[in-house]
């Protein structure tokens, strides 16, 4: 009773004095949700499952039940036609209507569709995917508000110039918003402009026709591995590596070898000779920062053409590189065609565009486009289209210089800030390319930094361990990852000075190891 | 030499009259695509690892190069800097550059890493989930046009008003478009709304907080096959049923029953005891239109409850009901909360919309919510925006009225049509809802229908046989499955009359069975 206002109805049989029984026992009740109609609809119906209209009982005329619960006839003749169509409610020419007789069997024996509370729901017997799914759940949002010096990776900053054209192309856009189902390997202009796109600045060698747009790389990379790979299957990944990867992986029930990384990269001569498939991310290895040496490009291509196996070739920031020019992708290398090259649209643009694709040997396009038709159909055309309106006209890559000079700038005044306060005791790697660094503090043992990471965060610096990223958290070396894209020079500049004035106990590092 | 135009490279060891010689020699070739230090960048690099660049060799002059090649020589310098940074080229002081010596072994070891054509590429062992994508890939696109009188099922017929409105909200809300991850459920303001117009128009039994919205139907479906099912798993399905949930269930390895519909819809008390979910299109059964009696709802409540099954109710287009009101959705009547509710806005909105949703009993929410982020993150939240205001402010409500009242009309035409044409030779199933008939047409064997169809196609009338949708289409009942949600009245009615004037000679139906 407590939601919802409980209605007399005075149902013709009953005598009027017994008003209150007559509601208690009909139980009648309009939980004020919505339009009258379906409200009575609801209550009827509730009352002939829970069982106070018993079966057979006689309905009052609907003229004496509109007065009495005070809606209009046509409310309860329009109700009384749905109960009937549906099959509660049976009518008998010249005496009215009456609750169906026999009531369905089935309605009346599952207890718990009757009066029940709704129960707790079953836990589900998961499937393996699932099993997956729940041991490792996404990150949980953040439930405090940011710190006010925040470290954290894989933030972009959004450029205003750039986010005020893409909306206004979007609206433009908009005005063209079709209605019928597209193509699943993605909008023909959109695949052409990042054929050319990536030939021009990735180095990669492909046609628009070996390119399918997907929901984000995320979407690429869980489409490599439900094709590729079956329960059992080893993968090849790089350690410390991508969680993003890492999980795609897993999800498909792949064995993950650890692959080493050493500063030219994936250590390529100590690849498992039974991995089907091999993760790596060349152009600025996640997270060290490595580039991958040509040598070691040209070895992992010839690792991959003797043991068949495929490279999933991972550009998510080969865009940002500060020194020389960027590193030709492994794809454009690859001339037997083992390569899937997997890029994406949130670091340069925004996360939200859920935009990324991958560029796949030919052999592959057909049963790639077949999946995305049978997972999701196809990714919304309208931010497709706006994106390829952006790479064709020149604008993305104007925005891009635009940044790379801002990011640049950035991670100049983090690396002169690390080495002003910190001097030798801060080794810093990673800093070819990317939006962040990885950064170890020799003065600190694994436990120190997380004490030191707490301290920080009192003051208001948001630090981030990089031990999550390694295969074996506990062994990994005490490292941060610094992302530097959100921040100012100046607020990078005393973030690190605040950073270096904490001082933490070596006691309490012996004790908390 | 084909493509693009072969430079004049005068290396400064080679004496000028040897001009000729030295570009074959050298086989420096601009493909002429991009700016021109790219070209001359894989020009040199292509060189090198075709060995028409030996190790060790030294390059000309920067400013000598440049000038053979008529390029800036800051062009020349850019790319001599690229390539050391590479590797591929060495500098030593005083004496100018030459190719890296050694050059990485690995390099000048893979055939066909040099000179040889791109191979044809290998196929991959595919995983299981890409061979059920092989064996059932999607339709191929119309590769002639379409029938003048198209009766194909799963088209809709945008209403311009519609269109422009949600045109001009999708423009405005284009100007908040958001940088950031979303939530993988949904947007916040969409899950209320649609838990809102579930629970009014559908009979629902929801909160927002059960509701994850999805990139379409489809893609709920494959989450819900992916999450709940292994290799091996039983599953009943309607059939004949829908493609999109068939393979869905197919992709995850499921072994899919059978499962009966008569004019009461699925047949309930067949439904085999050992699946663990069954599929089911309750409101207007896929493709007969049989709308799943009351007595069945429960009893199939009853049978998910007793075997702790799962039921997949997919209310794809429920919201067209022509007789009554809508029937309540089985998820409604749902107490113990056994149903995964399935609803799609493509088929009221527009298919390009990608939008889906799906009602999870509580125990699910989180297990989806973390599978939706690690396949895609989140379904753009721009549409989600634009719709959650459709549903609030009853715009998406009126525009189905009046789509009913349309659709409605175009139903009555067929129905008309088939019964002054064909008379009791055609019998007409699925008239109480959605955008489709089932008709038999008594007169025609299997084989006749085929002949008919081809012959009305010649006529410019598009006729579409169920068969397919049935798990052994060669039993199939010689059915037409007939969409009229494209087609004006007066369209059906010349269609219609059209058909009824078309002979097939019995015949060459015995010979052709």
């Amino acid at each position: 009773m407590q939601n919802g206002s409980l209605i007399r109805a005075n149902f013709y049989h009953i005598p009027r004095a017994n008003l209150e029984t007559v509601t208690d026992y009909l139980g009648l009740r309009l939980d004020g949700e919505g339009a009258l109609h379906r409200q009575l609809y609801r209550a009827l119906r509730h009352a002939i499952l829970a069982g106070h209209l018993s079966e057979g009982s006689r309905l009052p005329a609907t003229r004496a039940l509109a007065r009495d619960l005070r809606l209009s006839r046509n409310t309860v003749l329009l109700v009384f036609e749905q109960l009937t169509a549906e099959g509660y409610l049976a009518g008998r020419t010249g005496s009215g209507t009456y609750v169906a007789s026999p009531l369905p069997e089935a309605m009346l024996a599952p207890e718990a569709l009757r009066d029940a509370p709704p129960a707790a729901t079953a836990e589900p017997r998961w499937s393996r995917f699932a099993h997956c799914i729940r041991r490792y759940p996404p990150a949980a949002p953040r439930s405090t508000a940011a710190p006010r010096y925040d470290f954290r990776y894989g933030a972009i900053d959004a450029e205003p110039r750039l986010l005020d054209e893409w909306r206004k192309r979007l609206g433009r856009a908009a005005q063209h918003y079709p209605v019928d189902y597209a193509d699943p390997r993605g909008d023909p202009g959109l695949r052409a402009a990042i054929a050319r796109y990536v030939s021009r600045s990735r180095g990669c060698h492909c046609t628009a026709g070996q390119i399918v747009v997907t929901s984000g790389s995320q979407q690429a990379l869980d489409l490599i591995a439900r094709l590729l790979l079956d329960a059992g299957d080893r993968v090849a990944i790089e350690n410390p590596g991508y969680l993003g990867a890492r999980n795609a992986f897993l999800n498909a029930g792949a064995e993950l070898m650890p692959a080493g990384v050493d500063t030219e990269g994936l250590i390529v001569d100590q690849l498992p000779a039974t991995a089907r498939l091999v993760y790596t991310t060349p152009s600025h290895q996640f997270p060290t920062g490595a580039v991958l040496s040509l040598r070691r490009r040209l070895a992992l291509l010839e690792w991959a053409q003797n043991r068949e196996a495929w490279i999933v070739e991972d550009d998510y920031d080969g865009e940002y590189r500060y020194e020389g020019r960027p590193v030709e992708a492994v794809q454009g290398l690859d001339r037997p065609g083992r390569t899937l090259y997997v890029g994406t649209f949130s670091k340069v643009l925004f996360p939200a565009a859920r935009l990324g694709y991958v560029i796949l040997p030919e052999s592959m396009l057909d049963t790639f486009a077949a999946a995305k038709w049978w997972t999701d159909r196809h990714t919304p055309v309208l931010e497709q289209r706006v994106l390829a309106d952006f790479l064709d006209d020149g604008e993305f890559e104007r925005h891009l210089r635009r940044m790379r000079k801002r990011y640049a700038l950035r991670r100049t005044a983090l690396i002169d800030a690390l080495r002003r306060h910190f001097g030798e005791k801060a080794e810093i790697t990673g800093t070819q390319a990317g939006l962040h660094l990885m950064v170890r503090l020799k003065d600190y043992s694994s436990g120190g930094l997380k004490r030191l990471i707490d301290a920080a965060r009192e003051k208001g610096i948001g630090l981030y361990s990089a031990a999550p990223l390694y295969l074996a958290p506990h062994e990994a070396p005490p490292c941060l990852l610094m992302g530097y894209a959100t921040l100012a020079p100046e607020e990078i500049q005393k973030a690190i000075e605040h950073l270096a004035s904490i001082r933490i106990s070596e006691t309490a590092d012996a004790a908390g190891g």
